[in-house]
C-alpha cells in the first residue's frame, strides 16, 4: 500500500545492506547476526514486500534496545535424528538460527528424502518466503511454518489466541525462478494492518474485530486491543491451529499466547518457534520434477492465472537490480540519521 | 446436509462393513481391497461424513464396472530412501496402497524423525481424515495431500484446472481423541455439491461458476461444465496448487487435469497421487508434545472455540457405536437389493 504522494529514493542493494548492518550492530547485534538480518531485510525491501522491509527497522531497534531479544545469540544446533535437526536460537533471531542449520538440513533431505528443521526460542520479525526460496534454488521443495503473537481470533471464538501464523512453500522450476508463496493464515498480514493504520486507510469486511469482539474496518481498532480474523473462515482457523502445533508444540517453542514481554517496553518481536520441512523430489524414481512443474505452470497460465506465485517479487527484484532498491525518502533519511548526524 | 424428511435406519458397524465388502467383491475387487475399502467407507458413514460415505457406493461400483480402476491391484512398495517410501498403486485404490506402506512409513518416521509416503497411479474417492488419524493414535503427527479431478478454477482464472485438493492433518492429544482436520481447498467439497444437486439446494455466494465462468448458486450448473472456486481467494488457490505439486508432481502421479477416462463410461474416481508426511514429535529433546496440545486446546476453548477439529466426528462415532450407523433407509435398501433380491 505505497502512498503515491511519498517521495521514493532508489539505492543500491549493497549500500542498503551496509546501512542496515551498521544499524543492527550499533544496537547490540553481533557482526554475524547483523549481517544475516541486514541481508534478509534488504532482500525483502528489494522485492517490494514493504510491510516486512525497512519499515520494520524501528521495531527491530526498539526490541534490541529493550533487552527482549539477544542480538549476540549464538544458535545451538542439535543433530537429533537422521532426518531431524533442532536449533535452540538462544533467544536470538530465527534467521541466524536457520543459517546455522541450513546446510545440515539440506544434506539430510538429500540423504533421507525428507528432513525437518525445528527452531525454538527464536524471534521471527520478517517475511517467511526468504526462508524457503533458497532450498528451491538448490532443487529441493520446502515448507515453512512460524507462529507469532496472539492477535488472531480462532473461528467462532471471541478473543485473540493465534498469531498471523504464515505458511510458506517453495518448489524449483526448470529454467525459471522457483514457485514461492508466503501466506498469512490471518485475513491480512499484521504488517499491512500497521501500514493501513499509519496511512489512515479503512479495511475491507471480515478482516478484524475490535476489543469487544465486534467487526471493524478500523486498523487502529484492531491494533488497540482488537484482533484479526483468520482467512477463509474455519478452514483458515484450522490451518492457523496447525501452525501453532508445528511451529511451537513440535519445536519446543512458545505458543503465540505464551510469552510475556511486559518487562521489556519497546519489545515487538514474538519469541516463539519455526518449523521447516525440506523434501528431495529426485528420490521419486523416474521423476523429472522441475519439468513437471513447467507443465503445471503452463496449464495455470492457460486457465487464465496471469501471475504465478512469487512472480511479482521477481519482477520487483529485477527492477531493483536495475534501478536500485526503492525506499521512501523520509524513511531512508531516518535510517541514515543517527549514523550520519546532520551538520546543522 | 441430511434431508430431515428422509427415513434413517441404524445398522451395526460390522454389518455395514460386511455388506459393503460383499458389494466391492461382487464388482471385481479382491478380498483384500474389498476389506480395506469397506472399512474405510463404513468408518466415514459411521462418523457422519455423509458426502463421502455410502452415498459414494454407486460411484465406486460404476467405476469398477467401467474397468477404469483395478479392484484387484496389488500395490508395489519401494523403500526409496531412509525417509522416503514410494508406492505404485498399480491403478488401484489409494487406501490399499496406504495400508501396504503404513507400518514402514511409521517406522521410518520413528527412526528418522520424519518420513514421507508418496503414492501414485492411485484412485482416492473417500475422505482424507481416515488416512491421517491412525498415525496420531500412534503418537505421530501426520499431514496428507491428495489431488483429484479438474473441477476448481485457479484464482483469477477462467476454467477448471485443480481438484478439490484436500489437506488433512492429525496430531495426538493426551488422554483424548486426536486433533484431526480434513479441509478441501475448494470453497465446498465436491461431494457436498453432489448432495446439494440431488436435494435441489441453492449454494451460497462464492462457491462456483457455470460453464461460461459466471458466478452461480446452482449446484447443477457447477456439475454441468462449471467449476468450483477455491476457498479464501488467492490463498486457497496457492494451497491448491501446492497440493497438485506435492500429490502429483512429487509422487509421479497425474495432475488433476491430466488423466483421460473418456474410454471408460461410468468412471468417477480420479487417477492421481497422494503424499503423506509423518513426524515423530518425541525427537524434539525434552518435548512433551501431547501435553502441549492439551494447553493449546484449553486455550482454544477459553477463547470461545466451542468445538475442536474432529470433535463432531467423534461425537457421531460414539452415537453410532451406541445406536448403530445411521444410513438413509432407501440408500440401504439399494445397497442390499442386488445381494438380497426381494421374494416378490
Amino acid at each position: 500500500m505505497p502512498d503515491p504522494g511519498r517521495a521514493i529514493t532508489h539505492i543500491p542493494f549493497s549500500e542498503l545492506c551496509a546501512l542496515l548492518t551498521s544499524i543492527f550492530e550499533r544496537h547490540g547485534a553481533s557482526k554475524e547476526v547483523a549481517a544475516v538480518l541486514a541481508d534478509n531485510c534488504a532482500s525483502v525491501q528489494r522485492d517490494g514486500a514493504e510491510s516486512h522491509g525497512t519499515f520494520r527497522i524501528p521495531g527491530y531497534v526498539s526490541t534490541l534496545e529493550s533487552g527482549w531479544v539477544d542480538g549476540r545469540a549464538v544458535p545451538v544446533v542439535t543433530d537429533a535424528a537422521p532426518g531431524f535437526v533442532s536449533v535452540d536460537a538462544m533467544n536470538g533471531f530465527a534467521q541466524p538460527a536457520l543459517a546455522a542449520a541450513r546446510t545440515l538440513v539440506a544434506d539430510k533431505a538429500r540423504a533421507n528424502g525428507i528432513a525437518l528443521l525445528a527452531i525454538h526460542n527464536s524471534h521471527h520479525f520478517s517475511a517467511l518466503w526468504p526462508d524457503v526460496e533458497p532450498f528451491a534454488r538448490d532443487g529441493l521443495v520446502a515448507l515453512a511454518f512460524v507462529n507469532s503473537m496472539a492477535c488472531v481470533v480462532p473461528h467462532g471464538g471471541q478473543h485473540a489466541l493465534f498469531g498471523t501464523n504464515p505458511i510458506a512453500f517453495a518448489a524449483p522450476r526448470a529454467g525459471a525462478d522457483p514457485l514461492v508463496f508466503d501466506l498469512a493464515t490471518s485475513a491480512m498480514a499484521h504488517g499491512d494492518i500497521q501500514i493501513a493504520a499509519r496511512e489512515g486507510q479503512a479495511l475491507p469486511d471480515g478482516v478484524g474485530v475490535d476489543r469487544e469482539g465486534r467487526p471493524t474496518h478500523s486498523p487502529a481498532a484492531i491494533l488497540d486491543g482488537g484482533a484479526l480474523c483468520t482467512f477463509g473462515g474455519h478452514k483458515g482457523s484450522a490451518l492457523s491451529m496447525m501452525v501453532e502445533i508445528l511451529a511451537a508444540a513440535l519445536t519446543g517453542g512458545n505458543f503465540s499466547f505464551e510469552f510475556d514481554w511486559s518487562g521489556h517496553p519497546g519489545a515487538q518481536t514474538p519469541r516463539t518457534g519455526q518449523l521447516l520441512i525440506v523434501i528431495d523430489p529426485s528420490r521419486q524414481a523416474g521423476n523429472t520434477f522441475a519439468a513437471r512443474i513447467e507443465t503445471l505452470v503452463h496449464e495455470m497460465k492457460g486457465a487464465g492465472q496471469a501471475r504465478q506465485p512469487g512472480e511479482r517479487r521477481y519482477l520487483q527484484r529485477a527492477a531493483s537490480a536495475r534501478d536500485g532498491v526503492p525506499i521512501p525518502a523520509d524513511e531512508l533519511d531516518r535510517l541514515r540519521a543517527p549514523a550520519e548526524p546532520r551538520a546543522e
